[in-house]
């Protein structure tokens, strides 16, 4: 049974207070190049820098108190490890994120900020999720996965649902699909809040594996994923394909060159400090001008933890 | 014969439409590093990224009819030349922009970009005053100041006015000064609406005629300004300096090196591309963390035009 709109508005109760309600930004410079009304949801203005950190506190927030008691766990290098240590520390349990030693210094200091403990291992997903196996058994802590759970997919789901409170009217909806919570989120509250938005994915060239999953009817595992797009390499997860599959609209691939051609744009014209992961939305609208022209569209700006000592423009 | 509230509040309905109403942004991590609760009124949010677009905007739609029909001019290398270029295409009228010839590339392309005429100059003030006024001359356009203007003053004190509205209760409000009009435009609205309120000037320690100026109670020119801060080495204007004076608890000065440190902190905890001169109030708040300790701090992010090419970290 799939999570529904009561589950995001019991998401959005819950986590109220503890993550940002996020502004919504025009742009008219954008608007003129794209041709469309272009909404930008701004989750990279969110605590911890990312939209993952609703739904880490949802469901952070949801372990009844026994099950909370021995902490959270998971497995991650990126804003889910930052945003479930966060989360953690509000509702005053220990964090256990099992981190490969590949992990940039930063994202390493950053968790450890949060209060987490970090625990090493080699950078395979085979060896993350032994050594997260381990950590659960020696510490009895809940693991929260980063994606393919109800929990997760009510608390991403809740970007959607302010946005389309703040924005009447959206005619599209474009979302980054990496593992699939924000776009199952997304796709599952518009679908019951305002059910003529098309929502459609946006996803790298080098990491399509949603949109071949779509095309062959089942979910297919990405293949040596490359793109710059470092949020968006996972393959989809199983709940999320199953959602994404139903409600949402299509999946739009876009190259690299364009993502780091909309990060400059979003920088330069937006003043908004953008991952790459973020701008694959607004790259795929700016690809298609002619499908979106004169259209109310939404974009979800996902995050904006990018290492400012490596801008992509700046060779 | 100063510009009251009433002024202020007739310029927010003036420009109401055709600027942004920017959000208020908070953020927990710098409000750790600080000692003090900060909220940030985010006007490189603002339409040409700066709160410039206020002032002009005010200014160039409190002309009558018949003056402004010629249309308006200034000299400009700056923030106030796009503000002035956007504000004349709104209206439908001609705006003639001196700039001199050292002016950067972008910034050139950008006052061509609102269809303003770009007349160049030699880079020194006397030649940019001598070509504008040929230039007014010429055409009969109106002269809008960069600062030292009463319609510019009261357009630059909307920004206040929301920031007043948004966050009751203020104990402090920084904000940077160069020529002095959003200091003074600032300073007229606390005075008004929460006289509490302690506000506070922020100037380059290379570039501190206001802090100068009010030791000696007058004003005193800038000699030779230099910092980062590119937007705050005009020396302040007479009827600025004399809302200053009166209204202002204090100026301090900040020196580039923690101008620089503040805009990255900005950029990475934010997610917010700020230029320098937009943190030299954050800046001044980090260095004086036992005087606002415990406060409710109001700090305006000024801008956010800054060549992304070049940020100052990157060596």
């Amino acid at each position: 049974m799939e999570p529904g709109l009561a589950d995001i508005r019991a998401a959005a109760a819950r986590i109220a207070g503890h993550v940002h309600r996020t502004p919504v930004i025009t742009c008219a410079a954008l608007d003129a190049l794209s041709g469309a009304h272009l909404f930008f949801k701004c989750e990279n203005l969110q605590k911890v820098g990312a939209f993952k950190m609703r739904g880490a506190t949802n469901a952070v927030l949801s372990l009844g108190p026994q099950e909370a008691a021995c902490g959270v766990a998971t497995h991650s290098s990126g804003n889910h490890a930052q945003a479930l240590a966060l989360a953690a520390r509000t509702r005053g349990i220990p964090a256990y994120i099992v981190m490969p030693t590949s992990a940039p210094a930063v994202k390493r200091a950053a968790v450890a900020g949060y209060g987490a403990e970090i625990i090493p291992c080699e950078p395979t997903l085979a060896a993350r999720e032994a050594m997260l196996a381990e950590v659960v058994a020696r510490t009895g802590a809940a693991f929260i996965p980063p994606y393919d759970d109800d929990r997760i997919i009510a608390g991403q789901g809740t970007a959607a649902l302010e946005l389309a409170e703040d924005v009447p009217g959206l005619e599209w909806v474009l979302c980054p699909v990496g593992g699939g919570g924000l776009l199952a989120g997304t796709a599952l509250a518009f679908a019951a809040l305002e059910p003529g938005a098309r929502v459609v994915g946006a996803e790298p060239a080098g990491a399509d594996d949603t949109a071949r999953s779509l095309a062959a009817g089942r979910r297919l595992p990405a293949v040596d994923p490359r793109s710059i797009c470092d949020g968006l390499l996972t393959s989809v997860g199983e709940r999320n394909f199953a959602i994404i599959a139903k409600h949402v609209q299509a999946v739009w691939t876009v190259d690299d060159a364009q993502v780091v051609a909309a990060m400059r744009l979003v920088f330069e014209r937006m003043k908004l400090v953008v991952e790459p992961s973020a701008v694959i939305g607004l790259a795929a609208a700016l690809g298609r001008r002619g499908e979106l022209s004169g259209c109310r569209v939404g974009i979800i700006l996902s995050g904006g933890n990018v290492d400012l000592d490596r801008l992509p423009w700046l060779s």
